[in-house]
């Protein structure tokens, strides 16, 4: 626990890479700030699955001696514990995997360690972020409470200030809904434009790679890193933009706090001089979280089959569910699910190439009690539709809880709305207040 | 070599099935008798890129000790070397991945252990599955010429009768042409029916497991293992059945045998008394293939950047290419390929749905000389569309090599497709003859 008024682990990503490549601090000095925190906080909150301080402190060390390889030399970034790593293991929440060790790292981990990230300790998941066992881990705002699933760790590990960036995934609602939840800011980027190898397979039409961090900036560090598509020209203001509010088809599983958030910030957007307008999404839109499941369990039974072969009845009955297809899917429902979902991808970016952002809730609430994952209605939906979408926190609920918005707009236009996220965030006043 | 006028290695999958079932043959004495024809045949052939005899003896040997899991119990099956093995290397035929041991098997490999298959070795594959190092395998018919690619391998040894089974996989082409050139049977299945855990990425929205064998019965063993969709009822006769031939807007590549074998499979359809017309897909289908080389490089993308950023200039620059976007399609092209594609899925699906079957070239002619993987123009179409795919052989080229052609149907029916060509193929005389 540092006594330090100005600890480092309260750096976000972009301010340790200045610091970082001015020499003024080291990865070694970064991480061991990052580990007492990490000593202070997890025991309560149960955000790492895995973290070998002697490790990190070694790695640390290692880099501080390279020649610098751009912005995230020596930034500490946690990685989800379903996607792979070379030198730690990789358990999947999954007593099936306990210990398992993957002999390379997944393709977004490679890309890390080649831009010389430190890569920090596994976090927490749902089991096989899909269902099954929930994440141990706590809301850094009230640990009786939920940081949301699957990327449990990942979301409040950096809302809590262990590390400045973390990568999860999301195949429902698990980047965003747990960003909500923890006050943290995410990025879904647009479906296939993250290598996904190396990263447990829920649903291929699903399945996407993404990250937090504690400011729009930094999750355009990874933007550059992976190259995401779209063009990053400035937007220093929001004043003549366009926005939509899209209240979602399904706005009745909307708590007060999310409505409200919702129309704060359209509110402030306004405020501010920006054009703000209502966007009502087409009737068809409506089928969309019911394909959204037939695609799940559909794909979720080509994932799990393999699974449920090998091991039986030891296999968590959520995943034999799935590759037995129990709920009785046909493949003509999954075929129209299928073409749902590309007549409403088609139809949603016509409409949102009209507006510079459309913000939509990122979750029911605020975080519900206990562990259970909470409830990912409010973002299958994007999910689906393969667009790019951002958490912005700034709001709370009665609990005192964060309350996100989202910030979406076309297919692969990420660096755009990343763009525009930059302008919008301070608007919402965001919590950057660490308990 | 066997001096027996009637080997084991001869046997097709089903018929080793049911000698293993019935105890007339044990899994090592069918091992020992593959590994001979493997001695005699593969110097020459090349299409092992990692077979130890010993290992797979053993495995035989404590396979035929456990009580019998199912029809695949004992049986050989070839894994191509870009499907993770956790006891054998999977080298992608890569310099950067000599030696590599995956820590687990690929998900389709773990359900053919649990079903007690004989995972006999790898065999060679185009560098990941793509570009890069063509395959050293020649064909079985003429070892001037090429078995296609990437697949080239697995094709070669099912079609050489060293295995009777062999997983493959299919990004462009990669299928269904070695089947056409090697003269073996091939089903490509439906996007997203087997788990593609474990197996390089190429193209999220292409990749697809398949499988080689020496006839339908054996296909429909492995359809069986990975539960495909749709109907399996027996099918007894065509008679009756209604059949469309499509020549592809890709009918200009075609030499004159690939023409001649779709009109022959159609003579002797409409002979056997089924009725079949002819299918001329719509304007807006000449479009799919520039859409998927728009989905293949702009996925490629994705897929390879890790490995350039972490093996830079040591890495083929044919994925270099891929990474650094150097065709320089941008995502607004992307999105309409994607698009495209989505559209022409639902017409080809509604059309087919006319069809029991719709026959089309498996390649543009026979197998070419030297090792270039041969030219996917006729099977990328249908990889893009996500429809079942059965490689049918049966007819010669110019040279006597084989040429095959090719049965669809609509998405996720992949169990009537093999049902109805299970009563075609014998129509279309197989080339059953082994050199």
């Amino acid at each position: 626990m540092s006594a330090d008024a100005h600890p480092l682990w309260r750096l976000t990503a972009s301010e340790a890479s200045a610091r970082l490549q001015a020499g003024l601090i080291t990865s070694e000095a970064l991480a061991r700030s990052c580990l007492a925190r990490v000593a202070d906080r997890d025991p309560a909150l149960k955000a790492w699955a895995y973290l070998d301080a002697d490790h990190v402190i070694r790695a640390a060390r290692e880099l501080d001696k390279q020649p610098r390889r751009g912005p995230l030399h020596g930034l500490p970034v946690a990685v989800k514990d379903m996607i792979d790593t070379a030198d730690m293991p990789t358990c999947h929440n999954s007593p099936q995997f306990e210990g398992h060790r993957p002999s390379l790292d997944a393709a977004a981990v490679m890309a890390l360690r080649a831009a010389g990230a430190l890569v920090f300790g596994k976090t927490e998941t749902t089991e096989f972020a899909a269902a099954g066992r929930n994440a141990p881990t706590g809301n850094p705002h009230d640990p009786s409470r939920t940081s949301g699933g699957s990327s449990a760790g990942s979301a409040a590990a950096v809302a809590d200030s262990h590390v400045p960036l973390a990568l999860g995934t999301q195949t429902g609602g698990s980047l965003i809904r747990p960003a909500s939840f923890c006050g943290a800011y995410a990025l879904k980027p647009s479906w296939s434009t993250v290598c996904r190898e190396g990263a447990k397979i829920y649903s291929v039409t699903l399945d996407t790679i993404g990250w937090y961090a504690r400011s729009v900036a930094d999750l355009d560090l990874l933007a550059d890193l992976y190259g995401l598509p779209g063009t990053p020209a400035p937007v220093p203001t929001v004043k003549g933009l366009r926005f939509a509010v899209c209240r979602s088809p399904e706005w009745d599983w909307t708590e007060p706090e999310s409505r409200e958030a919702l129309a704060e910030a359209a509110g402030r957007l306004a405020a501010a001089g920006a054009e703000v307008v209502d966007l009502d999404l087409p009737e068809r839109f409506d089928g969309l979280t019911p394909a959204h499941k037939r695609i799940l369990y559909g794909e979720g039974r080509t994932a799990f089959l393999p699974l449920a072969l090998r091991f039986g009845d030891a296999l968590h009955d959520d995943f034999r569910n799935r590759a037995e297809n129990r709920e009785g899917f046909t493949p003509e429902e999954l075929v129209a699910a299928y073409d749902l979902a590309a007549l409403c991808r088609i139809e949603f970016d016509a409409l949102a190439r009209g507006f510079d952002g459309v913000l939509t809730p990122s979750a029911p609430g605020e975080a519900v009690p206990d562990r259970h994952p909470g409830n990912p209605v409010m973002n299958q939906i994007w999910t689906l539709l393969h667009v790019p979408v951002i958490n912005l926190p700034g709001f709370k609920g009665p609990n005192g809880l964060p309350v996100g918005v989202s910030l979406t707009g076309p297919r692969l236009t990420d660096r755009r709305l990343l763009a525009v996220a930059v302008a919008v965030a301070p608007l919402l006043l965001p919590q950057t207040d660490v308990p």
